[in-house]
């Protein structure tokens, strides 16, 4: 199993711990620490040993951060884990605070002693973060000190050694692109910008651009590194060396130097000798980075990661792929919901019985690789708990009358999913149709949306939401991330938001995902994957227009929705959709499920 | 009449003049002069005097900026001029660029000689536009030099003399909050952000604040002066003192310090003597207030005019005004839409004479103080033009088989009213019915729209334009901006377009205004103004919702309906809309307009 579903808070071991974290401090004359959920890659998993701030407070999300003084400690998170921090965390020693609300760079003004030295891991932080706790130590009066070692690391006895996973060769078959061409092509570009070299730091990135793939983090194929492009063509890739078997050196030095990680130091020493300008991206890069270069005499640029938009327009081979993993998945999601609608009504599943039937469903293909994250399994109230992670001591039965929320994807060699389906235990009431069927609506007319090129999700963004407004509802999340190919889950620069002002282009994987929660009721979802579509003229049109094709296949439960609320376009493509899903799937299905998905594909 | 149709371009005027400014500009050293089609106070009108481009080069468009340099001169205008300005301007004297996509700004940096001395009168640029050329002119190894006295005043011997029309106050039925209650907020909210003084330079801030109106440029009721407000609650305005008679003194005297406009600068310096903390905003502030505060010692801060927010947000009395006035402009644009009906078809009614119809319908009214801009009467291929201007020139008989586009507005004492329709003179077509149908569609969806609290115009721009986008088409402006109550017929900062991120708040009235235009052939546009209205629960709702209620009251031509496109509750709209403009407007109508009406707003 990727998915696992223990309930390991104690909260008491965080007392012990700080003890020995300010011991620490105070031996190297420090007056405060800085603890975030992060590694040096910024990423959405981090490595086991990168685990530092569940390991001091207990706290198990995925973001968050705790600052230790001497006196007194302060732990923030989000919206999310307000709730979870206070179960997981001992609030006696580190007092929960909002970290959008009550932010931590607020606490530090008002915390922080004059004269305080407040110590950081510059590896741990963004440079723009840097230039946030620094402004706010100086208006206390205080220093934000860069450590060399982290002193947490000092008292973690018994810290993980950091991971060292085989590297695998990307095959071109799923990349599309060899990684010379997406070299050369970045290089060019910097050439082009007057930019002598670009860092890069986002192991998805590098993985991109390398067609290299890993195992260094649960759930996203991805062997953590930095890399140097060079406005000449040359690339250097600074990786555990640990991790590259033959395989991997051959498909790599052709396009790259490898180094151990430590030379990176070295290499931006050299970069600062010449004077060279070196394209960094604040968002990400370890404020360690930008120093090191500043001191070398480099001249830092500040822009978006190089890869990022070339990453996010997927090739054919990408698109071909990702549509044979939404059919392979849409295979074992169907398998599941036949499964569910046969067993739950009955009685004896539960949100981990359904969350492992779902995994052993998708292990079934032979083509699992992992998770793209842990499986979102909530029954009833626990459904409207929008990031619910479901644990030993949480699990819920799947009751009749209620609704059962799973969002789950898979990552496969061809292509990442990523889906959400609803469906109703036994018969949905009136007001869950009602709801769901709003939900339904926002889905279609993203799905259907056209729109000229230049247009950003979050010009469409609110085409999800218009039937939820007009009924005084709506939800309290975005309504579509991007998504890599057999890489991370969510990646950007495209989003379907009110932030997301990124135009979106042909290529692109986003989610299409609206909601509907009511809390300590149920929770509604309804996640298709699309690709933007390249831009046609529409028969009689005048304009080029973008548009969606939507790549996830999976019967949506008819049982939750309301007939008379859809249109007559919104009823068609329902219908036209779950066409699409049976003629899709039923080949490579039994019998029985295909029998179930004729039924529950029925045209309404 | 309040419009004229005179075609005034003399474009050989320009070279003599051009010859003239040179001359003068040799006698003072300078290298170049900076024209811009502004007056002190930024806005969309300005006095006669101060219509120095359009004098110099004889371009009469609402924007643009001519540089002259002793051996070329260019002319700068946006999209809607690229035409005009050909045809008004001496194209040998002034080259002709795109003010957006070749601006004003690169220009320089590439004309401009090393060493020059490139001037600019600093009362005509804001703060941020001098900011630009001077890191232009920088660019170029050359100067920006404000000058003391516009040396092309110096050459224009026949210049009218700045206008002095009697400001009168603005009765406290139509402005709903007394000024001594408004500056007390205004002021109040000064102290509390610490800011010791603030500038107003735009007119219709200082109308609103201080309840007053005048008549010192065209189809704005608005006095040209200066203010500051002060954190200690006291006030100045600077002011021709030929325009303050004894009714506008008495209102003027408990609320303000009233001062010669030529005050201003002194009072500038008293304020950077006592090192005050000033408010301006630098789009709209001239740079001759920024250089003077800097120079006499103030600590300058930057933000938006206090007067902005708090005017968009209309109070209880200026919505009931605004209400009348609708219900006043609505019988005068029904009866000229019945006179339409009728005289149209039969021939003999071309632009001028149409215009000039709906004028005389709204005098009749015995209310009207002026248009709120030039009417947009544009027949067949002159309504493709968005921002048409009817002249002898481009008159245009409205024939049969074509559509009539026509975007008008007037001031009345109660409110300012802007509205467009769209008429089929005879039976129109297919294609124009179906994209009327659409630009209706895409109408309605804002005009029913609701939403939650912090929603933004450019998170509703899209729904206005989703029909239109699934057939391939789209319109090339905004949907929606700001109006004012017997004030600007554009304000902000609310809008409705994918650059207007400002929240909509209750009371704020809006345009609503979709279209589509077919170069050569025909345009549409449906407009009506909305007021914001106040969050409210819906029934079975969780959320407090704003939405909008629909002001204009006239038909919307149901010639150009295309039933079949629209939806069940589209139609439902459109049928109570229609009746509802009928209750409204025929007890004060004629029995043959009331007839027409009848007909005109029939169910569908």
């Amino acid at each position: 199993m990727f998915q696992t579903f223990d309930d390991t808070a104690d909260p008491t071991l965080g007392i012990e711990r700080t003890r020995r974290l300010r011991e620490e401090l105070k031996r190297r004359d420090l007056d405060g620490f800085l603890i975030p959920r992060a590694d040096e890659h910024q990423g959405e998993y981090v490595p086991p040993h990168a685990e530092r701030l569940r390991w001091l407070t207990g706290f198990s999300g995925s973001a968050g951060m705790a600052i230790v003084l001497l006196d007194k400690a302060a732990i923030f998170v989000d919206g999310r884990y307000t709730l979870q921090v206070r179960a997981q965390v001992d609030v006696a020693t580190f007092a929960p605070h909002h970290l959008v609300e009550e932010p931590p760079a607020r606490w530090i003004e008002q915390n922080l002693a004059k004269g305080a030295r407040l110590a950081y891991d510059p590896w741990l932080h963004t440079v723009d973060a840097v230039t946030r706790y620094k402004a706010a130590a100086e208006k206390a009066g205080a220093t934000l000190v860069a450590v060399d070692g982290n002193p947490l690391d000092a008292v973690w006895i018994d810290q993980p050694e950091p991971p060292a996973a085989p590297v695998t060769p990307h095959p071109i078959e799923f990349a599309g692109k060899p990684a010379a061409e997406k070299i050369g092509r970045l290089t060019g570009a910097l050439m082009s910008d007057d930019v002598d070299a670009a860092i890069l730091t986002m192991p998805d990135s590098i993985a991109w651009a390398f067609n290299i793939r890993g195992a260094d983090v649960p759930h996203t194929p991805l062997p953590l590194s930095f890399a140097i492009l060079h406005e000449d063509g040359a690339a250097d890739l600074f990786i555990d060396e640990r991790k590259i078997g033959p395989d991997a050196r051959a498909h790599l030095s052709p396009v790259a130097r490898l180094h151990p990680r430590e030379a990176l130091g070295h290499a931006l020493n050299e970069l600062g000798a010449k004077k060279a300008t070196v394209l960094i991206d604040p968002a990400t890069c370890p404020g360690w980075i930008h120093d090191r270069l500043k001191a070398a005499g480099a001249e830092v640029k500040r822009g978006s990661d190089p890869c990022e938009l070339p990453k996010a327009c997927k090739n054919e081979a990408e698109i071909k792929g990702t549509r044979a993993a939404h059919l392979r998945d849409g295979r074992a999601l169907t398998k599941f919901l036949a499964w569910l609608g046969r067993e739950a009504p009955r009685g004896g599943v539960d949100e981990i019985a359904a969350a492992k039937a779902l995994e052993a469903f998708r292990a079934e293909t032979n083509e699992l690789r992992d998770l793209s994250f842990d499986t979102i399994s909530g029954a009833g109230a626990n459904g409207a708990i929008v990031h619910y992670r479901v644990t030993t001591a949480t699990n819920r039965p799947l009751e009749r009358g209620e609704l059962f929320l799973v969002d789950s994807g898979a990552q496969y060699l061809d292509g990442t999913t990523d889906v959400t389906r609803t469906v109703a235990i036994g018969e949905a009431s009136p007001e869950q149709r009602d709801r769901f069927t709003r939900v339904l609506k926002g889905h279609i007319a993203i799905a259907t949306a056209r729109f000229p090129e230049g247009t950003s999700g979050a010009q469409l963004d609110a085409f999800a939401r218009m039937a939820l407004w007009k009924a005084g509802l709506d939800y309290d999340h975005g309504t579509g991330h991007g998504v890599g190919s057999y890489l991370s889950v969510h990646e950007g620069p495209q989003r379907i938001s009110k932030l997301g002002t990124v135009p979106l282009r042909p290529g692109m994987i986003i989610s299409n995902e609206p909601g509907y929660y009511k809390t300590g009721a149920y929770g509604i979802r309804i996640e298709n994957l699309l690709v933007v579509t390249p831009a046609s003229m529409i028969d009689g049109g005048e304009r080029p227009m973008l548009g969606f094709e939507t790549l996830t296949l999976a019967p949506i439960d008819l049982h939750c929705v309301e007939r008379a609320l859809l249109t007559g376009e919104e009823a068609d493509w329902l219908n036209a959709y779950h066409a699409r899903v049976r003629e899709a799937l039923a080949p490579g299905l039994d019998a029985a499920t295909a029998a179930w998905l004729e039924e529950a594909t029925r045209a309404i």
